[in-house]
């Protein structure tokens, strides 16, 4: 087999950039360990920046995004007897889209299936290979069998776990990692979403987030040590602790009832730079994780997406192999700003273990500060909405 | 001895609260420890934000401020690769002014002088008492002999180290405090400034501050090690060290030369909570520090001065005590954002011990943010101009 560029990882970077590399003209095959049904059932609440709202769009997979996507022009802020409202519309012209990210991975499977293009489910062992040479390709056992395939490139999307960043020199690469001493216990509702706003909620137990999963069902996200595990929580334990975090008009309209999809999730920045070797190039979460806490993971991988679309489109249309060379600096200044605008989003709302009385009164300072300033809300809601590519 | 306001401490602070009361018929007496020309002795830079500037004006106390203040409308900003300025002006409206604290202090005596008011220097054992009735006085030695000061409130105006806050009840009384772990090593240089404008650096060796005590001579401080003396540093070393930290420009035109007025002050927040105990009010250094990165020492003294001159003013006029029951808090609420912004200043620009390669790679982010985004760059500036009372 052989093609332009091959794709490792058909989660929605590798599909995005996929699909926009065809918009080019420039062939992709992609190879994914999981099969598609395993795929599409990773549900994960998404909020989109208005970037990633237009990648889509150029990509050819808008419709549903269109018309089931939920725009916000707002965000809510409480904790520390503060408690309002970031208008990210006025503040910055823009908003942001509450879509699920399996549904992106489903419209781009969509996208790409009706264009009658190649994607290769329960790929094990892939392997990139030669690819410090111009003529680097993959090795992988699919079908039963070992195959090979030829590329120009190897697009690495295949996420934290994944095989392309190992293939980084380790003498080359620079890791950066901080682990938070907390995580997220994060629970579906099926009754309605007691708020039209996500809402971001610090207090002294520790931080709350009332999110939705589409209009018609809730999300729910609770700061909890790291040795707690899902099942310590009933779902009664749940809701009582989210009313006693959360303002109380919002407190008071909690529906109760059955929850699902309980998992925790440590919360983690981490960063390998280069995020290129040779032929190879990383994107998303293979190179990179952020802590939730700013909505960010996603569109940190369509950040990466955007920027090796437009420097592959420069080397296939014209030869011109700067954006290529230039694509690790690139990337990184700005998943760097995405890193610092999530910790600081964590620092504002958590409660840590090691916080000092001087800690704690800085974050109460910063949270007075934001409700009464409108240059500090510009800089969350510019962050909030994506920083420019 | 009687007066309605016996103010403790004859610094700018004192002063300014003293001359303020005087425009509204208030009365006055000053206690201060150190002969005047000690007091006057007390060099030091300062940047005066605009409410300072108007109290002054509105204190009388402005003829010599207004001709020979420098009124600044930017700062510089460099490290990690950024250079850049900070245009306090067209993001605000607003500037500061430089001019030297002891010149306001002067300016205040000759004000206070020529209204031919009390300030008696030279007293020590100064001690407020019955400060919890409504009948409180002060005692202390002056002229060889002990005095009574009978007066309806008493103003702690009296610095860090003063008798004042220790009338707070132990049991009543919360102090927060941090402690840096580095100093400042700070100089005077006769030769004329190298900058118009202050110039903040962070650099890989730590921090240095180009400033200017009038616009004929230049100060310069280092971030150093707190285990440093100042006669570790030998003029030739700091010029050398000054040139590693500072943009290459500023480095090329550093003067040389003799330094004189050479110290190393630690870098600390402390913050005494409440600032008022029955009858007496604390203002300034009496209750709260600031790291000098954010150049708030003096501004907050007068936030306190400005909060407390309109709570008595109140009392007087209108016999209305709630100006004067909310003191504390008033003056809390800002003097803690101003700890919030030293703080963050702080932070962005000194080097830490226990940096971690995350926190380095935070530090770098935030700086290069800062360089690009308004909104960062507003918020800098309307913390560094002053927020509003």
């Amino acid at each position: 087999m052989r093609t332009q560029v091959a794709i490792v990882g058909g989660g929605p970077a590798g599909l995005l950039l996929a699909q926009l590399l065809h918009t080019q003209g420039i062939e992709t095959i992609v190879l994914e360990r999981y099969e598609r049904d395993e795929v599409l059932s990773r549900a994960r609440a998404a909020v989109l920046e208005r970037g990633l709202v237009d990648l889509l769009h150029e990509a050819g997979a808008s419709t549903s995004l269109d018309e089931n996507g939920l725009v916000h022009e707002g965000i809510r802020l409480s904790g520390n007897g503060q408690d309002f409202r970031i208008d990210l519309k006025a503040l910055t012209g823009g908003a942001v889209t509450i879509y699920g990210q399996e549904n992106i991975t489903a419209d781009l499977y969509a996208a790409r299936d009706a264009l009658g293009l190649t994607t290769l489910h329960g790929c094990s062992g892939m392997k990139p290979r030669d690819i410090d040479s111009d003529q680097p390709f993959l090795t992988f056992l699919h079908g039963g069998k070992m195959n090979r395939l030829d590329c120009d490139f190897i697009a690495g999307c295949d996420g934290v776990h994944g095989p392309c960043r190992k293939e980084v020199p380790d003498d080359a690469a620079q890791v950066v990692e901080q682990t938070f001493p907390f995580g997220w216990l994060g629970v579906k509702s099926d009754a309605a979403p007691v708020v039209d706003e996500l809402l971001y909620a610090g207090s002294d137990r520790g931080f709350a987030l009332c999110s939705l999963k589409d209009a018609a069902r809730g999300r729910y996200y609770l700061q909890v040590p790291l040795s707690d595990a899902p099942e310590d929580w009933e779902d009664d334990d749940i809701w009582e602790e989210l009313a006693r975090r959360l303002p109380q008009d919002v407190a008071d309209a909690l529906p109760g009832g059955g929850l699902s999809g309980r998992y925790i999730a440590p919360l983690r920045s981490f960063v390998s730079n280069p995020m290129q070797w040779g032929r190879m190039f990383l994107c998303g979460d293979a190179a990179h994780i952020v802590p939730p806490t700013g909505a960010k993971g996603l569109n940190t991988a369509a950040s990466d997406v955007q920027y090796l679309y437009h420097a592959l489109t420069g080397y296939y249309r014209k030869g011109d192999e700067a954006g290529l060379a230039a694509y690790s600096n690139t990337a990184l200044a700005r998943i760097w700003k995405t890193q610092r605008f999530s910790w600081s989003m964590t620092k504002l709302l958590h409660r840590f273990p090691d916080q000092s009385v001087f800690d704690l009164q800085m974050q109460r300072a910063e949270l007075a500060y934001l409700a009464g300033s409108e240059a500090a809300q510009t800089v969350l809601a510019e962050n909030y909405v994506g920083l420019p590519y």
